[in-house]
């Protein structure tokens, strides 16, 4: 990355508390993710999937304030709903489909200071510069290492 | 979506708290998202970008679990490490580099019963079947409504 982007490196430790728990610390904030009684938890958090739309509904509003500025425009409220499929016979490997979520669709309600049309540009901008949703919406490279 | 499909819909509900912080709800869980200080925000909980590594490493371990029963293998112990570069002017939009996360890198401390190179196979599978890794590797649809 050149020396002109201002770089900001974002981690985060995960520790397995059992095969479906996982204990994940960042920054001092700690954070429970498990799976439902259902598949198999002890639904002591939400699952890995329903944290990827919290970070997602997060970062657009976060983002929502940044375009509101770049537009002068006034968000009085914004209410954001977002969905996915999962496909679990994908995640069980009985099923060649991929195992991420699928027809994610975001809806956002907003109570703004300008006509609805300004508001669907302010829309669509929001969601085009929202880094959450471009790392859903375009492919990112994920390099592994193991130490076994 | 086919009906032999075993699909189960992830949804959350946001509304924003402040122009920075958001509170989400999913199944009765509550999570607060927020932005640093340095960031104009108030600190009270992880950031956006924070949330999605939350959400991969949560789901490697799941993943993990799963692959493990399918190749029989007893998993004691896993830390995960996972981190990625934000270009913080691209999300100021003085920048036209993207503005997700760069240069993901996972890092999995195994303790497994069982030979290295078996290991290596597991991870390398875990993180083909992982569903958030393949909505952060792969490209997805989002479509967004908005109402003004």
């Amino acid at each position: 990355m050149s020396d002109s982007k201002s770089k900001l490196t974002i981690d985060i430790n995960a520790e397995r508390e059992s095969p479906t728990r996982t204990t994940v610390e960042t920054r001092g904030f700690e954070l429970t993710v498990d799976e439902t009684e259902e598949m198999g938890g002890t639904n002591k958090g939400p699952n890995p999937l329903e944290y990827l739309l919290v970070a997602q509904a997060g970062c657009l509003n976060v983002t929502g304030q940044q375009i509101a500025t770049e537009m002068d425009l006034e968000i009085n409220q914004l209410e954001i709903a977002i969905e996915g499929d999962f496909n679990q016979s994908a995640f069980a490997g009985d099923d060649d489909d991929r195992t991420g979520l699928q027809d994610i669709t975001v809806t956002m309600d907003v109570d703004a200071d300008a006509d609805d049309e300004t508001i669907r540009t302010w829309a669509q901008r929001v969601e085009e510069r929202c880094p959450v949703s471009d790392n859903v919406k375009n492919e990112t490279a994920v390099q592994l290492s193991v130490d076994p």
